[in-house]
């Protein structure tokens, strides 16, 4: 372990993001400042890019070990010092990505109906489930919900009607929440009760901001004969595009049905990506602490620059990511994402490719400089109002 | 494009290979001479690296673009350049690897009946037809055949018996072939009769040697309506690790199909691996040609090798590939690559993971060092005989 040095969050110009981030940056004409996709306009943790440096120095552009012990441990050791409950080292396996963990979850463990898919939720993982050749059925949480929660009823109702698989994604992308011990358990009481399985995508355990905390599903008494959470390093970090995140598998039954699967069901992760993953779980807590400071402020600095600018945009509370989900309806567009690109100049997401058939809502990432959150906002006032 | 200055192939050293090949070189112990999996002994060429590592410097650790118009100019230029046939440029679609290549075209493209897969076949897409919820047909060549070919009466039946797709692998591992234009126009000929489709895993095609040439089954005329490759810089250039594949679909329609599929069917390849195959078909080109002289020169090495300490191991002339597939039964041993690996400390991959059932046959990788090359055959030599 790293000792405890702080090591800061650093703010990438405007060229530096536009090398470094092809998707989110690239994709803009320049006048357009991009608060769209999940990342963060930060540099990488040093220590992370070091080791992949440091690995690709070593000639490290080939294939991986079938299975790396040391993965399970670092994440093992990470979850127990992050999230005060950590899986046997033994329950993690290596996958792709967070999306390739979720559809490979589903493929080998799943039953052959329906996949109960929450929304609005994150757009990538809309009609995954038609992939695995399963129905989708979209659980949706009102846009008038007062607090973004699974409605227990409707989840009893879909799995009492066949459905056999939960994709839940907590902390929730884009809700901005994070589910308490009590919502868990009352997800896990409904599951339990049609003999579903969960599928739990965790990507966001490590950016819980102060106020809320990350409760795994798996740390929820009785999920481990039909749940596995699919984790990662690479959002925290901004590392998605070194393809490795972790499947925690914590029935060893269900591990032997994974285990036995022919290797091409899973043999697409990266060696870089592995080293991305136990430097930042070994190392990166003296980053990631600076990280979530800096989220914390760019929360706050969010709140009053839409109490200033925005007053009727409705955000609920952010309680983790980097996303703040936004009902912008009250200013009247029924597309606020695109009236913001044309006439604000700002990238937004659209609300509807998180919540089909949603009107107004967009989804915003604060994960910048404070500069450039205050010229979005800004921009956004002049754009809608 | 780079001026036609040769680069030279470098060894590693035993102590870089460990490094630089952690599935190849550390899965083994210290007195065993890894021969195995299709990964070379070599250095990455540096062009290739050093792109890869200015990305890396910029940051570029995060998500890719959805499409790279300039990859498809790229390995359009690449295999006019090579094969004096090229695609569209606009045919082409990254993907993350060649093996989630194959199983996206089948998955999206091909009807839900049986693949037809021939044998021996590359060990990890064996089963793969599984994984894509359709039969899977092995089309055996026999051990005992003058030339490995495709037998086009077993395969006139398997389709005529419901089979929907071929998996033709060409140049083919671990035949170690390059499939000649009459050969392939027979296997159209029996696919088109039977509106079957193909998936040609082409990975190969950079390293066919001297003596043969690599005609690209899309290069046959009337294969573009049930047709599609998966190429990749990735076993040329030792850079499989990076994820960067590319899937070849000159038919308009069949692009649409795969356009519209959700983005959680191909999302997964890195932005990192764009890097490094737009390095290996734009400038790699002057060391391809030394790598292939260097592979020339390792065949004709254990040819002489054979001669000398194993006459009786049957090897097929060494068309493409550095991965030569020997009947070493004669020598009486039903698991010779057990024998290899015991008495000789030399691993070899064994021939019945290739060819379920067969005995006595094993693949040996030649793309390391003479001297390691020599030391591998006399050791090969002691054990078995
Ligand atoms: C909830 C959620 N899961 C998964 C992902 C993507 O993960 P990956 O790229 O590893 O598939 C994202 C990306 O933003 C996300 O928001
Ligand atoms: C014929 C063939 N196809 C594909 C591959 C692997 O390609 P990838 O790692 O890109 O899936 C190999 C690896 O040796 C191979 O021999």
């Amino acid at each position: 372990m790293a000792p405890d040095v702080r090591r800061p969050v650093v703010d990438l110009t405007e060229a530096e993001a536009r090398r470094a981030l092809p998707l989110k940056w690239g994709t803009v004409p320049d006048d357009v400042i991009p608060a769209w996709v999940a990342e963060m306009d930060y540099a990488v943790d040093p220590v992370v890019l070091e080791a992949v440096q440091r690995a690709l120095a070593d000639g490290v552009t080939g294939y991986p070990l079938d299975h790396y012990p040391e993965l399970g441990e670092a994440y093992a050791g990470w979850a127990g010092r992050h999230f005060g409950w950590a899986p046997d080292a033994a329950a993690v396996r290596a996958v792709v990505d967070v999306t390739g963990g979720v559809r490979l979850a589903i493929d080998v463990l799943s039953g052959p109906e329906g996949v109960v898919f929450p929304t609005p939720g994150y757009n990538a993982q809309h009609r995954l489930a038609g992939i695995t050749g399963r129905a989708e059925h979209l659980l949706e949480v009102p846009a008038s919900a007062e607090r973004a929660e699974i409605d227990l009823d409707r989840l009893d109702r879909l799995l009492a009607d066949g459905a056999q698989t939960l994709i839940l994604n907590q902390p929730h992308n884009p809700w901005g929440r994070a589910f308490t011990r009590a919502e868990l358990e009352g997800i896990r009481d409904v599951v339990l009760r049609h003999g579903a399985r969960v599928v739990c995508d965790e990507i966001f355990a490590p950016l819980v901001l102060p106020g809320a905390e990350h409760v795994s599903y798996l740390a929820i008494d009785g999920t481990h004969d039909h749940a596995v959470a699919v984790v990662s390093a690479s959002k925290a970090f901004n590392t998605a595009g070194l393809k490795c995140a972790q499947l925690v598998v914590p029935s060893a039954a269900d591990r032997a049905r994974l285990d036995e699967e022919p290797m091409s069901r899973n043999d697409s992760y990266s060696a870089l990506g592995v080293v991305a993953a136990l430097a930042a779980y070994d190392h990166g807590d003296p980053w990631l602490a600076s990280l979530v400071e800096r989220l914390d402020q760019q929360r706050s600095l969010l709140g009053s620059l839409l109490a200033t600018h925005l007053p009727e945009v409705r955000m609920r509370p952010l309680e983790a990511t980097y996303l703040a989900w936004l009902d912008a309806s009250a200013y009247g567009h029924d597309d606020a994402a695109a009236v913001a690109l044309e006439r604000g100049r700002v990238r937004l997401s659209d609300g509807a490719s998180y919540a089909p058939g949603s009107t107004g809502h967009v989804r915003l990432n604060i994960a910048t400089s404070p500069d450039r959150l205050t010229e979005i906002v800004e921009r956004l006032a002049k754009a809608w109002t």
